[in-house]
């Protein structure tokens, strides 16, 4: 990996709208098409970014930004849940032969649904964990070329996981501060939907995941399992990146596991919720119609700047 | 398709730069990572377009560029060799079985060269060519959102192909003006590279090419086909968008073939090999250093547009 210092964040590569028109050195205003005519002009006038004067939309970001809206807009009535949107930095398998993913593709992308036998693995090397938290720390430290702070806490919790009556599949999730023991959080989560999005330039792949988190009284019984996250978590405007040492034990007498996960997940859901019912709303202002697009495609591209600096520096 | 009339461009979507500032309506600046607490701040607040405050590159463009860029600097070396670069807009299939090419993907990606078994066929509907042609004769008259103005004209030519000596592989084409039998050009074309996009979500496909036009002296004896061509050729700004109807005859008894193809292209080689040069050159302004992959980049913008309006209306 790169040292922080010798790889600067990149300028920001310049936008122009339709205005200032595009105009030309030449009266006929036509030298641009005028093919190796009268002298070469050396200099790129401003040029429209199309045909049409704007960008053509990122079916990228629109692909994900339909899938969360459509996950949020038809998901189970619980009138206490809270809907989570997350990314997760992680690699694509292979089912059968356990080798990461591939694809005959040069660039990232996302893909199709069940159409492929793979398996998202949210772990990456002690060594890539360490890193990540070195850029972290960096970041909050330097905040180059973001006037937004980046927050900071360090936090100590345990996740121990109970059956629930009646739901063989799904269990409660007891979330305690490990050092006050105090309960953070207990509940119950359901997977609504996941997208893969394969990074074939990349040391890693990465998923968007949307669930809905039901708050749940605490559940009596015997625990099945449970497990510790050291997590370096930090704050960004209206997301969470969470950089998280997770030791399992499955069992009394099971080894433990130790993965290393890192996500980004929104941070707001009553917020995303309130941009998800406006979006293309016809009878709100333009702003709060795109409100949701917009938060999606900062999800993105922070969830882009974290893949790509899975294996060298800021990019 | 839909009428021109009901399908207006879309708004160029709003692109914030770093400043001014993120801020917030809270003396403490963080309610945007305080999770549902003291009331739900309804509007989004100004975002940062990433961690950094930068867009991430955008991997598909970057790698379009590097491609052209590489086949630029590396072509054989002919002082009078023109470099074309051009995207064509038809359909990948599939060598065995004809049918259009499928990947297990949800958006656009560029295929990995020689990693599948396919093909690209430069060819549509005559009803898609009809549709284009109203959609760019519409565009030239309106020239909504555009302020520069799109240039048109109506090309009837015809191509004849002659053996090249001691070259079995390649022929010289000799282009005539099919009204005036005046020669526009005789050239042989070298082939450099192709690149092939695959459209999941669109009615076609698209391949950029690299070709190296050599100017030549008008063969002697026999051609071995031709074919003709009748082109409207539109023109913007650095851009050249031809749409073309061609008639190809193979041998004197055979049955003509028609063929209806979309192209853009770079309109100015020796513009295109001066940005080439200074690309990334750190003795250059950022303006000149960055020209090339500006060029490339509304290129793409242009060949995204054409390809998403091949069943719709401009979108």
């Amino acid at each position: 990996m790169q040292p922080r210092s010798s790889s600067p964040p990149p300028l920001k590569r310049a936008r122009r709208t339709d205005s200032p028109p595009y105009t030309s050195d030449t009266p006929n205003g036509h030298v641009h098409a005028s093919g190796s005519g009268s002298g070469l002009q050396q200099q790129l006038q401003p040029l429209s970014l199309s045909i049409l004067g704007v960008e053509p939309l990122d079916e990228f970001i629109k692909e994900i930004a339909d899938f969360v809206h459509h996950m949020i807009m038809t998901r189970p009535d619980y009138p206490t849940g809270k809907v989570e949107v997350e990314a997760k930095i992680g690699v694509l398998r292979d089912r059968a032969s356990g080798q990461r993913f591939a694809l005959p593709v040069l660039v990232e992308t996302i893909l199709a649904p069940g159409a492929t036998d793979t398996r998202f693995e949210s772990n990456m090397s002690a060594n890539q964990h360490k890193n990540f938290n070195t850029l972290l720390n960096n970041l909050k430290t330097e905040s180059p070329n973001t006037a937004s702070s980046l927050d900071y806490s360090h936090l100590y919790l345990k996740d121990t996981f109970y059956p629930m009556e009646g739901n063989d599949r799904e269990k409660i999730r007891v979330t305690k501060n490990e050092k006050t023991n105090a309960v953070v959080e207990c509940m119950r989560k359901i997977r609504l939907g996941d997208l893969n999005v394969y990074s074939p330039k990349r040391e890693a792949d990465w998923r968007i995941s949307v669930n809905l988190e039901i708050p749940m009284s605490h559940p009596v019984g015997t625990s099945t399992h449970s497990r510790r996250k050291d997590r370096m978590s930090y704050a960004h405007e209206e997301f969470k990146i969470d950089l998280t040492q997770v030791t399992s034990t499955m069992s009394p007498n099971a080894p433990q596991q130790i993965l290393h996960e890192l996500e980004i997940e929104i941070a707001r859901s009553d917020f995303l919720l309130a941009t998800a019912l406006k979006r293309g709303d016809p009878n709100v202002s333009e702003h709060e119609r795109s409100a949701f697009d917009e938060l999606i495609r900062a999800f993105v591209n922070n969830a882009r700047i974290l893949v790509r600096n899975s294996s060298e520096g800021w990019q």
